[in-house]
């Protein structure tokens, strides 16, 4: 499994035999990313249902069209105009079915009116889905750093064209996004802009304020590539001259990253690593100023498993990608984040995706 | 009801009330647009539990000083580290605490946690926020008219600089975008430019190719002001000498549109104003090709209650928000929809928000 299952039709395969493992009949998806994953689709309605030998999938007239375009060949192709539709497939059976469903995914409400059904026998799975999905293949690691280049080549621009005093937090946000979309790239997640004391924020949103000289500047940014996202966050100074307190936190931020990433290796606890730059973080004097986890996975979501956290749970396999991004959050002055993009290559080891340098800039 | 509940602090009284009709302790919200409807919220990460006497709202590191700017003064904010963390607030209670969730929103698997957690008695309920949330008060109306005025300015430049054979699908759309973000207005949806035949496809994703002379042009979109969404939709001649099949569908497209906002009125049935536009269109001989309901709610999300569709349940109200979208769609030639927003006004009546013209327009 740690190359990753190469195409849709691999997957199927899978979740048919977890259907056999599991003494059930079917599987019902209802969770969009896992229905891309399994089918190609891209819309914002679609249904899977697999059986033992056959694929279905269920969309609205909406997206008649896109889904005999997008949609894998193998898969049957419904069109309901109501929810329960989609069931009516088993109306006519002898015996009840018994249809597995993902129990993060499906609501108490859907699940409730499932089971009074009387066709059907409902049963809760922890999702492979969410399993398979964290080892990415050859195409997919391609993807993802194609995201991620287009965001470098987005940030190198917006970087070169600024100017303090005058250029808002909102014109470099919407100019990134505007770079992206132009190309047909996707955004991963609303982009992040945070100048002066707003970089401690590590959430924070794009103002209508002016970048100003000597200040922080934070940007956080990813694409997305054919439903493959990427994530990056670099810190600037702008001005000529950085106080000691941001040189400072600069160099411990950055050599947290460092140390985390070579201390990635197959076979390791996520939190292992988690816990590397943590502790960095921590004799340094700042552990209560790192309050977030140090990375994530990433793929069809921006956000997915691998947690590196210190409440991870998984072992660091070959093929997974994710995050590296420690955070010093200085309240009254600003922070500092810095986030690599990295995948686990054949070799067992951290292949760092991102190329944007993480030597301090000044802008 | 009918005019909506205008603070935070009333639709908590609110829900403090109905916990109290439930003979519960306690009521947990764990849907985003919910917490933002009911604490101001903003971010990606809250929760909230209501009790009878109290208001709590829970959050991670990440959003410590944003939350701290953002949640009414009234809640009491704590920050977790893990979920599970939200329910320890009940952990010294002497008696089980009757803990109400939203059917609709927790997934099966939080549900089945919570129902191991000895101290709880978890109990679903229909969500009484969705039904709140469809009455609208003044200042919410008012924020989606400053969403849809931005729409409509912007939707004005970019037609008036599109030049056809030159400006391609992606262009418009993420000027469209830009132009939103840059002032500071939130995207509601990924913006759809369709021309040609791609104008049949009710959601067409913006592609990379030139809008070409003598063609259709479908654009569908909407900004956010202040967490509240707009959504209008208008079809465009490229060109001086529109064919006599878009003319027709055009002005019967119109006409259902004229029609049903006509028709609109205070203790109507929802799916009857579905109905009059429908029949009309199926009347003209097009009823194969308008597949999709006629419009939906809109607020703090830009889908949502009440449906104007065959499947719609509600009666309309004062202060109900939604769209009238009819639409023909020619697979081989290309469609027509044209998407109004309206507002059931004191003398409940349809006030059309949308001031966009809907005559046809020639680029």
């Amino acid at each position: 499994m740690s190359n990753g299952l190469k195409s849709s039709k691999e997957r199927v395969e899978f979740l048919k035999k977890f259907i056999k493992e599991n003494d059930a009949d079917a599987f019902f998806i209802n969770y969009l990313p896992h229905v891309f994953y399994l089918s190609g689709f891209t819309g914002s309605s679609g249904y899977l249902i697999l059986t033992r030998n056959r694929s279905y999938f269920f969309t609205d007239f909406r997206y008649k069209i896109q889904s005999k375009k997008e949609v894998e060949k193998f898969y049957e192709i419904k069109i309901i105009k109501k929810f329960d539709e989609i069931f009516d497939i088993f109306k006519n059976k002898k015996k009840k079915v018994k249809l597995l469903f993902e129990k993060e995914n499906l609501s108490y409400d859907t699940y409730s009116n499932l089971r009074k059904k009387k066709f059907l026998k409902v049963k809760p799975v922890s999702s492979p889905v969410y399993k398979i999905r964290m080892f990415k293949n050859k195409e997919e690691i391609e993807k993802i750093k194609k995201a991620q280049r287009k965001a470098e080549e987005v940030l190198k621009k917006v970087v070169e064209s600024l100017k303090p005093g005058k250029t808002k937090e909102l014109d470099l946000a919407s100019e990134i996004e505007y770079l992206f979309k132009k190309d047909g790239f996707d955004i991963s997640f609303p982009t992040l802009v945070a100048s002066g004391r707003n970089s401690a924020l590590p959430h924070a949103k794009p103002r209508n304020v002016v970048i100003k000289n000597n200040t922080v500047l934070l940007i956080d940014m990813g694409s997305v590539y054919k439903g493959y996202h990427s994530d990056m966050t670099r810190t600037f100074w702008v001005g000529n001259n950085p106080p000691d307190w941001f040189k400072k936190i600069y160099r411990i931020t950055l050599d947290a990253v460092l140390k985390a990433e070579e201390a990635i290796y197959e076979g390791k606890d996520a939190k292992e690593i988690d816990a590397i730059a943590r502790n960095y973080i921590k004799e340094k004097g700042y552990g209560e100023k790192f309050g977030h986890g140090l990375g994530h996975g990433v793929g069809i979501e921006v956000h997915e498993n691998p947690s590196i956290s210190p409440l991870g749970k998984e072992k660091l396999r070959k093929g997974m990608v994710f995050t590296i991004e420690p955070g010093i959050y200085l309240e009254t002055k600003g922070g500092v984040r810095i986030e690599d993009l990295v995948y686990i290559d054949k070799n067992g080891k951290a292949n760092v995706i991102t190329r944007f340098t993480k030597e301090m800039i000044k802008i």
